[in-house]
């Protein structure tokens, strides 16, 4: 339970369109602001918000006594920079945003006086985006990671833990930002630039015809939203080239295992393959 | 429906069971030899053989009208030179080796005039072994190849090709060994190794706590059969190394890129990558 009713979401997109769905249905009074007046209309008639502006109104911006952001990073510190002095003192701010030291940071220089900003990360997401293909059921057995910062408040910290279990999400857990995009860069950036890398590598057109499973599960992720993950990768561009590197270095190891015929290191690296792997079995 | 009644499958592991199960159902008769008193129990105890035996029965390998070799592929061919002869005049035989052009000429040398060899590669698996793991559920949606040489006689081919539809794989093809071979480097082999040197690339023993699903997606397959895969992967090493370096160019070509700020070269890479990927979506 969050001990806060009126949540405002800006940008009812895929996720916020998610996080409105799962906050209605917990009884909270959920508002949103999208320049798609089509969005806010769906989000009504399905009755996951219960009033949507396509302006930044601001008496809409002072209800809210939590603000979710779900927007493109620079959108997001953007909004903050023109419209930050609308939040009434004392609204705590959150977001969704998939890098954290290249937002968290600024966007707590930019608010105003009393007015705090907890960022977290829901590491959820599907091929699919827009509020219409929206759903709360996709944060079920999926982690949340709150990002906190020297200038948060134990408070907020509670308060965006409370909404990561009200949401659903299976775990959640505490990362300071660094940290965060370091863990990021590996487990989500460099997954999507191997994905991509795949599905140029080799333009076949029949391959598809004789694909596997594997192969499908692989490169499920090379369906890609290209401005939001460009963006993404420039804002974390140091530690994702350490990750590239790294991981290209354990490729060019097998490569030269195999090229070499070293049937005992081949072995070697799949044995610590299949050790860890079991590490990351999901735990429902 | 195949015109052999008599089915003997060699080799009752994962894959060996998956066919006895979907023989068996469809009302063939089912034997199989396997040096593993304990998998021959299962199966005989879960009805899906009639009989079984851990020795190279003479009599059982005479009785069959079609053999369907599940062993490695060094096995496979130590088989069939040692026991070959014990196969009738007429016997079809085939196989479900991962890899071809390294083990289907020699094979068909070795057999008595008389037995036909036409391999195929049913392109299904899971990440744990055995019979006790078996079943046919795996071949729905899967692809069934079968990889004729000039030895081979439309009979055979068409025999076999009807086999993979009576074992319910979704899409039965042909492919000759080497672009067989070619096609499985890339889909299947190059997947493994990635998925393997992600594993190693990253030792931090936190991160399976904020792992997402993209990440166990791409690394389901590193769990593996390291004995199997060595062997698959020395077996097809020229067309394996030339994949991994077909995708290595391309990763890195993502890494400088990004490392330059190239924006509009990163997002055209995205889009090729997310129309190419459409071509792969399951069509079941």
């Amino acid at each position: 339970m969050i001990d806060r009713k009126n949540i405002l979401i800006v940008g009812l997109g895929l996720l916020g369109g998610s996080y409105a769905r799962a906050l209605t249905k917990k009884g909270y009074a959920v508002r949103a602001i999208d320049p798609k007046q089509s969005s806010l209309d769906y989000a009504l008639e399905n009755g996951f918000i219960e009033k949507g502006s396509a302006e930044v109104d601001p008496a809409l911006v002072g209800w809210a006594e939590l603000a979710v952001f779900a927007l493109y990073p620079h959108v997001f510190v953007e909004w903050v920079r023109e419209h930050g002095h609308l939040l009434a003192p004392g609204t705590i701010v959150t977001d969704v945003t998939g890098v954290k030291s290249a937002v968290v940071y600024e966007v707590q220089d930019l608010l105003p006086e009393g007015v705090e900003f907890i960022a977290a990360h829901p590491m959820a997401g599907r091929e699919v985006g827009g509020v219409e293909n929206s759903t709360d059921a996709m944060f079920r057995g999926a982690n949340y990671i709150v990002t906190p910062t020297e200038k948060n408040t134990p408070e907020a910290i509670a308060l965006c833990r409370a909404l990561g279990e009200e949401l659903g999400f299976a775990k959640v857990r505490e990362l300071d930002p660094d940290k965060h995009d370091e863990m990021i860069g590996f487990l989500s950036q460099l997954t999507h630039c191997i994905a991509i890398s795949l599905m140029t590598a080799n333009t076949d057109p029949s391959l598809a015809d004789y694909t596997g499973d594997s192969f499908r599960d692989l490169t499920r992720i090379a369906r890609i939203n290209e401005d939001m993950w460009t963006e993404l990768f420039l804002l974390n561009k140091k530690k994702l080239v350490a990750e590239i590197d790294a991981f290209s270095g354990e490729l060019n190891r097998m490569r030269t295992y195999l090229n070499d015929g070293n049937t005992e290191k081949m072995k070697e690296m799949m044995r610590v393959s299949t050790e860890r792997r079991a590490l990351f079995d999901k735990k429902l």
